[in-house]
């Protein structure tokens, strides 16, 4: 079964591993599971006095200096123990690949199979199968002790007011615990207020959790098209996501040779991997939409569970009677899936067959537990178009599949625009959480103005920040080359650090309780000029440091109490140190002076000399 | 007077000149005072049945292909002679430039005097002086007349449903007319909810104004340190900075020549400049902050009110009282001018002179029509100090100087923060509001997470926008080199596209009546495939084409309907094109077979096949 192929191997020197600087991987063990190992980043200070910090960590065994790299073998797969221990699932022998799977491309001509072969898992019929099934029978399992465990993060070392610190969030009915349990965690994927995406074909995955309820997640896409990328691009560039701190990954690609991409993707993914098997299904009948039916569609879900594909979205709220609310858009259809369901529904003239057949996918899906993100179709394209009808009507049947979804066991997240203006995003999350019981929200940005192509991870940070807030549970990040091109991998970089940028001002702005820390001991090290510090505990340390160099790159720069924005008379830090000294020992001695002397804290100045301004009136200090 | 100094002046290529791609400068000569010129740029677009699109042009004559440019004279002067008909001013001997200006540097070692002198003029004591004095006394001047074309921008090709749009943003108060009157603003500029900085002696500028009731504006700062820059990069970086977009420019140099440098940059801007005077007073006292005092800092005024700066940052509102409450701040004070107050406050335990000075300041400042901006010295730098006592206690006596100021005829902004987390913005502006009589306010960001070093730009970029729909009327820029170095030419445009980016989403938010005509021609180009008129609407016309012709170069493919993220066969909008097509013509035909077989518009399909669905039920389309 295992069957090494050699030729064409990829070579390690392709990707980038090792940790991030003053960095180490460490491995939380739960008292509850001993044998699980959850992965943290913890970070060195320079300062003793400050504790080692950890952060959550999405980056796999590639940062961590002490594992053995092997692509061609892929990740370890813990969690094959697990799911073998909870006897509801069976090997079996899986579809044959065929050349039809990768594009119909010749064997020698395109990307080689992935060298392991592993027979697909598959749920026994009438068992509990998904995260969701054993959450509902009352059963916390090893990923929920390990989702548990990673959202504490930190949690530990909060002192006595972070109660208060939580209630001084804003959290719209978000209501997230000052310690997150397993219990917990069960009874948020039990309500269908999280989810665990967790393909049991996908042991390699650790454990992450989606929800309103927990801190804010982002995704990167990644993915070939049929003009430009290799397998190599897309394995490095999904490493290269997790390592800036992507929580999961989904393929996008619609070109050649997809089936054998995924495949080295998924073996070499800690981080669930999302697909949109429609775009593959499509290649499969010559690239013609209105040649798609539900055989093709069925056979490519097969396939993509069974290589371990952790959610799929599914554009099954795109229905006949929705496509001519589109008609008078500025920019019609915007989803690629929604367009080619649209264009189905039209030249068939009847209902989608993914909207028909939505039972069937539910059954299928739940059997390998692939979660859903019910695909938004119809998202707006331009700020023109949000909020429309097309978009809501959608909405609303969406909400309806959730609640399919939900009876038959399976996990559901719901996609999100697009392009909507500032003071229309609430609605959308308002009437989502409403239509789909607070079922995860998943949006793509949304971009709060249409004019900027090149700066659209911007333009949609300011929607993504606002939306996460108001209680999207995943973030889809857009990069700068949106509405352009392919992004490349350093257009995935700047993707991913702004969507964490804005999941993380999401996080403090509805008050969770661990997300300040980080601000807290970052502006520490910025005011007491520790710049390494300061680097180190950024998103990006080797940007930070890099900007840094430009103006002054010698080493004692680092410990100078100064930068080149302001240089060393300037600076307002330097001066403020001195005046707390002042203030603390200063303020001291004048107070007992003039409390000596009379009543009077401070000797009240003349006041502004204008006409209507009061007298000085010194409040006390 | 004029006398030409041909040694060591600034050469032309030094600076970027000429059009945007498909732009041309246009004048508006408008029927009330037809001897003025009121600026555009108007954009070509290759569709035919598209009009010439018009946007708001800040870049004065270096994108006009018509204009001579010549940095040695200086840009030309039509301002002389309204200021000169108003009958209200006088032209004296200035203060004389002494070596102390330029930081005690030999006149042949630092940058050479600009070339030419003007006698600087100042208000005659009694008369009408400043744009406010002019506004109560019921008086429309021509850079009010100037102001409301330039704002209207767009408005008259504005259809019949622009007031429901303007009903469809939420504006929290502010209330921007359907068309911009030079009567509105003037009632606008008398109220103080507006000001037009435009200092006497500043001649060269085009009138432009920032209030809550008009477009979002944003502020580029540039200028030296003592480590880094020259005039030559100074005078580059501000024609840089308005060419993207920039609606003043901020010279916030504290190295030598800082005197020298100003003239330069002043006497070739056609925006309003704004400096923080007391950097220069720290230099002329050798950058002892405790040795500042009323007299330098009075020769600091004049000197910069004779240059023509035209707005002030002063940092009155740093009381001694204020001092103590930032000694537990895990930042402390993070503006300069706020850190030496501070410290001159403690070291000499009392009042700060500006404080009880201010009603002299405004004395001084109203004769030349400089405008206040109010600092906020005690503005938060971390998420943890954020809408603090020390801040709001800052802001109260802000609101006091603001009536001083106001009584005396002066124009005045109020500057804001800093690092505030997202839920605590809107109270930030509320406050400001009703402290400062909605006086406009002008704010740094706010940087909504601590984490980002290197990516600054981006996590205020979240705080301006949202600042901005709440009713801030500037916006000063970050860029990404903010805490890190002083920013470069790339930063500067960084900085500046991202803050048009996030001002326009703000004017889309507030329901701006005009603001979405840019969103919707571009978008129209995007669904039409038209690729150049994409860029070219865009805000950077020149990264939008490099990104697309990163992966498709060709002429060619400026035509083609896909792009590389998709491919030609998964291109949505080609699709969606396909079915608007087949909806107009398809959904008609059908509709009448229907009509005519019976009553039902279309054949339900048998709906999900999950026990919780209902039944399908298409809503008529």
């Amino acid at each position: 079964m295992n069957k090494p192929i050699k030729r064409d191997a990829l070579s390690p020197s392709l990707i980038t591993t090792g940790p991030l600087p003053s960095s180490r991987k460490v491995y939380h063990r739960s008292p509850e599971a001993p044998d699980l190992c959850v992965p943290f980043r913890e970070i060195t200070l320079d300062d003793p006095a400050e504790s080692l910090f950890r952060v959550y960590d999405t980056s796999g065994p590639y940062t961590d200096a002490a594992a053995t790299i092997d692509l061609n073998a892929g990740l370890p797969r813990p969690r094959c123990d697990w799911i073998r221990a909870r006897g509801d699932t069976e090997l079996y022998d899986g579809r044959p690949v065929t050349t039809l799977d990768n594009g119909d491309i010749g064997k020698d001509q395109g990307v080689p199979l992935f060298p392991v072969a592993h027979r697909p898992l598959r749920g026994i019929a009438g068992h509990l199968v998904t995260q969701r099934d054993y959450a509902r029978a009352g059963i916390v399992t090893k990923e929920m002790i390990a989702v548990a465990e990673r959202e504490n993060l930190g949690r530990h070392v909060l002192a006595e007011g972070a109660a208060e610190r939580l209630a001084d969030g804003e959290s719209f009915g978000a209501a997230i615990p000052l310690q997150i349990t397993p219990e917990f965690v069960r009874s948020e994927v039990a309500s269908g207020r999280a989810v665990i995406p967790a393909n049991i074909n996908h042991p390699e995955i650790e454990p992450m959790i989606i929800g309103r309820n927990f801190l804010v997640k982002i995704n990167a896409n990644i993915g070939n098209s049929a003009v430009t990328s290799s397998v190599e691009d897309e394995v490095e560039k999904m490493i290269w996501a997790i390592r800036w701190g992507a929580d999961t990954v989904m393929d996008l690609s619609t070109g050649r040779n997809i089936h054998n991409i995924r495949d080295w993707i998924i073996r070499n993914s800690p981080v669930p991997i999302g697909t949109v098997p429609i775009y593959q299904a499509l290649e499969k009948v010559g690239g013609d939409p209105t040649r798609l039916d539900w055989a093709v569609f069925e056979d490519t879900l097969i396939e993509q569970c069974e290589q371990g594909v952790d959610y799929f979205t599914i554009h099954a709220g795109v229905r006949l009677a929705h496509v001519p609310l589109t008609a008078s858009r500025v920019t019609g259809i915007v989803s690629r899936g929604g367009a080619m369901m649209a264009k189905w529904c039209l030249a068939h003239h009847r209902e989608s067959f993914l909207y028909e057949r939505f039972g069937d996918i539910c059954d299928l899906m739940h059997r390998y537990d692939v979660s859903f993100s019910l695909g938004d179709g119809l998202r707006p394209g331009s700020i023109a178009d949000a909020n429309d009808r097309a978009q809501f009507a959608e909405l609303e049947t969406l909400g309806e599949l959730t609640r399919v979804a939900a009876a038959k066991g399976c996990q559901v997240m719901i996609e999100g625009p697009g392009h909507v203006p500032m003071h229309k995003i609430k609605a959308n999350v308002d009437k989502q959480l409403r239509e789909c019981g607070e079922a995860p929200f998943y949006t793509l940005g949304p971009l709060t103005t249409d004019i900027a192509p090149g700066y659209d991870h911007i333009t949609s940070a300011i929607g993504a920040a606002m939306i996460g807030w108001f209680g999207t549970a995943m973030l889809c990040y857009v990069t700068p080359k949106e509405h352009l091109g392919l992004p490349d991998r350093d257009d995935v970089k700047t993707g991913v650090i702004t969507y964490k940028i804005a999941a993380h001002a999401a996080d403090l702005a509805k008050g969770h309780p661990a997300a300040q820390l980080r601000d807290d001991a970052l502006s520490r090290a910025r005011f007491a000029f520790r710049w390494r510090d300061q680097f180190n505990l950024s998103l990006d340390p080797d940007t930070a440091l890099a900007f840094h160099d430009e103006t002054l790159p010698k080493d004692a720069h680092k410990v100078a109490h100064f930068c080149s924005m302001c240089g060393p008379k300037f600076c307002s830090m330097q001066i403020s140190q001195q005046i707390r000294d002042d203030v603390v020992v200063g303020m001291a001695t004048m107070s007992a002076k003039f409390r000596d002397g009379g009543n009077e804290l401070y000797v009240a100045g003349p006041g502004p000399s204008g006409d209507a301004g009061p007298a000085a009136s010194g409040s006390a200090g």
